[in-house]
């Protein structure tokens, strides 16, 4: 297997650092915040300028994609390789609302550099983890002496991740043909620490439902009708109280039906993370642990479905007292999904459980929201072995393997272009998203930019060997 | 036994009927609503207008009691037998909002005479029942040649009823030598119907709190924590779910202990009543019924203590869906109490079996309102069996017994002065209380009169041999 040779690529990174973090923080400088109107124009800027800064690092193809929301920028270069793989990267342009009151040292939309570190909104989510992708490109050209890239190379950055993604699954079916890619790159994830570099192999899938439930027309007197009639809001509590069972396992006949289970290995490697179940309550802010009997805390939240109530509601919730039986209540639920679980089934067997359990009395209506399904990539799959052995040369140690609670749009990306999923992220807890003061540590967004000075060579080389 | 000559009170009813009817509707002119500050006068007037009302009647002692809110009226009229018992007499003069828009066909607080019909705020609740007794009092009066009544008689008209009786217990408490009593009779209550007049012989008593339940010290997220700590909303659903076991009886231990079971001759009677479940069910708003099982409809709702929540809350409720484990979550829970019951222990056992149910990383807080206590009296008693007498001469017909699932201040003074409370009214389900038209049959509310009329000679007579 060839190699670039580390050095050069790490001159190449040097030489233009500067250029680099000037051209960022330009980027930085534009307020992108795609969850408030009076930002829509800056939205929009916010794509013009990364087409226009993708065409100078010589992206043949960039263009403007309007949705119905926020536009989103997609860019191509051509492998000068016909037989190479295709890679789509993944990220967004929109960032999070930030303001000086809300307890940031500076203004958000101008960025500073203290130390080791540029605080800016979006510095870490997600304009630092885009833009290394341009520099990394370059380094891999210039380190290799190529003129295109050894992948086919795609870049999707959307720009209303941070309000819900609303029009992007409508979008990539759209484009399908154009995003067509043998594997997805996302770049909007975490790593472990900074001490602890990591690659992410999947995120959990989420199902969502509302259930309202209907008793008596209006609300009637407790001491009148108390314990005669059903009530709406017991029958709300007794769904919520059935979702578990006494060793926390959701309770739903048929839940785990296909649940991929984690593999030994993958157990081991679980376990050999540095983790510190107080430091993590705090991050939870919490003060106990609990979940699924026979599981660890991180089992628990990367690799196991759940069943969590997000919501219940009826009758009087005011002060003081109120008594009556009230005529309705309402649960929200949400089901977070792991590889092997079908949203559709879930859907099936939850709307069985549901009807089964309302008593006579009882009209009830369960609403589903679009599913998001889980993605997951074996730790053996080829693709994910580069992504991991760019990192270690870059971070110069050994890459370890999480994996994401929750669920995102690079689900959409999986299902629509029925390509793996890989998690290329540099990010660190402490880098403050969606937060003030946001950063990222510039020593590790110059690994990503190695990270992908190395990765491209790697992925062709070996994708044609597992092929 | 001797007794009033039924065709003498009969005489003088029909020769007063005409004044009466005119002084109830000068009282009805007066709106005498307690829940709005802009009829605050209007409540004084109107107890200014019943002390009056009641001096003119004859009673010695006619007094307004001043409370922090609206006054209260107390009457008294000694016997002129030292030896009689002496009776209580409780109603109120406020009466519920009202106004021509919410549906009246007239002003509802000029009284208008359709048909056998009075229709006003306040005919049935309460004014018309607290007003019998004063034509009452003076046709026994009048029938048996006596100058005074044949009992001790006071009465204690509260301001404040329809208000939730805020100072009533105070006032009770602090008034307690002049409201000393051997019976106290309520005049604020139904009967089954036109056709089957009837005695209520006891209401539920009320024990109500509320839970509070915190989890994280914010609302966290569902992907990146969910399946590992503890949900308070879930804990509180747990809670609820948990109130009933699957015969739909309350679950706490000893929530049961001491509870005064029907007797065979009560079941017996509730059975004997014309009751038509698909019709209770309409009233009830409700399209099924549901409860302790082995137990019918009245008796659930009469005579046996239940357990209802009231409101629940916790987490997101609004539109669409927030994928949040909530920081905190709340239960309302009330309690009817039946005979036997004590809220003390209610409260002890409930915070008791709360405590244990609460999982480890949630803390709670439960607090109690003031409790009201069940009143009941036995159907053997000898104050009982007057008011059935007395009822049954002037009805011509037998009186059947109820109860009331409700909860109300009767259980104030039963407490306080220590007295059986018994309960004499006139109204029937189809007055409208709280609703527009209200209104009060006029033959049954001479009936009230007429039976008043019976009542204290024959309650004089046989207490004495009770006693």
């Amino acid at each position: 297997m060839s190699k670039t040779p580390d050095s050069a690529v790490r001159a190449y990174i040097e030489q233009h650092r500067a250029a680099f973090l000037d051209d960022l923080a330009e980027w930085l400088r534009i307020p992108s915040v795609s969850a408030q109107p009076e930002h829509a124009a800056d939205v929009r800027r916010s794509a013009d300028w990364l087409a226009a800064k993708l065409q100078e690092t010589g992206f043949p193809t960039c263009e403007v994609w309007a949705t119905p929301g926020a536009p989103a920028v997609f860019a191509e270069w051509p492998s000068d390789d016909p037989q190479a793989p295709t890679v789509l990267v993944y990220g967004h342009h929109d960032v999070q609302p930030a303001a000086r009151e809300d307890g940031w040292d500076s203004d958000p939309f101008e960025p500073v550099v203290r130390g080791n570190r540029l605080h800016a909104r979006g510095a870490a989510d997600d304009k630092g983890q885009v833009f290394f992708h341009t520099l990394g490109v370059r380094a891999h050209l210039a380190a290799t002496g190529r003129t295109a890239p050894a992948v086919h190379l795609k870049l999707l950055i959307e720009g209303e991740e941070e309000s819900g993604s609303p029009h992007f699954r409508a979008l990539v079916e759209e484009r399908q043909d154009r995003l067509a890619a043998d594997a997805v790159i996302v770049s909007d994830t975490s790593m472990w620490s900074e001490d602890t570099p990591t690659v992410c192999t999947g995120m959990r899938g989420l199902a969502e439902c509302e259930i309202e439930l209907h008793g008596p027309d209006q609300d009637i007197h407790s001491g009148a009708f108390g314990g005669a009639v059903p009530n709406p809001a017991t029958a709300a509590a007794r769904l919520v109280a059935d979702l578990h069972d006494e060793h926390a396992r959701v309770a739903v006949p048929g839940f785990y039906e296909g649940v991929t289970e984690l593999t030994d290995r993958e157990r081991e490697l679980f376990a050999e993370l540095p983790f510190d179940e107080q430091e993590w309550l705090r991050t939870a802010r919490s003060t106990a642990t609990h979940g699924e009997a026979g599981r660890t805390t991180l089992e628990r939240i990367w690799a196991r479905p759940t069943a969590e109530v997000n919501g219940i509601g009826g009758g009087y919730q005011g002060p003081g007292s109120k008594t009556i039986i009230p005529s309705s209540a309402m649960v929200k639920l949400s089901f977070r999904l792991v590889a092997g679980q079908d949203p559709d089934h879930i859907e099936k067997i939850v709307r069985a459980w549901t009807a089964e359990r309302i008593p006579a009395g009882i009209r009830h209506e369960i609403t589903f929201a679009a599913a998001t399904r889980p993605c997951l990539t074996p730790l053996d799959h080829p693709a994910l072995q580069s992504v991991a052995r760019a990192m270690g040369r870059a971070f110069e140690q050994e890459i370890r393997f999480t994996r994401e609670g929750g669920s995102g749009p690079a689900a959409d990306l999986q299902d629509v272009l029925v390509a793996p999923v890989l998690f290329l992220g540099i990010s660190v807890p402490s880098d403050g998203w969606h937060a003030p003061n946001e950063k990222v540590e510039l020593d590790l967004l110059l690994k990503g930019v190695e990270t992908t000075a190395y990765l491209w060579g790697d992925l062709a080389e070996n994708w044609r060997d597992a092929h």
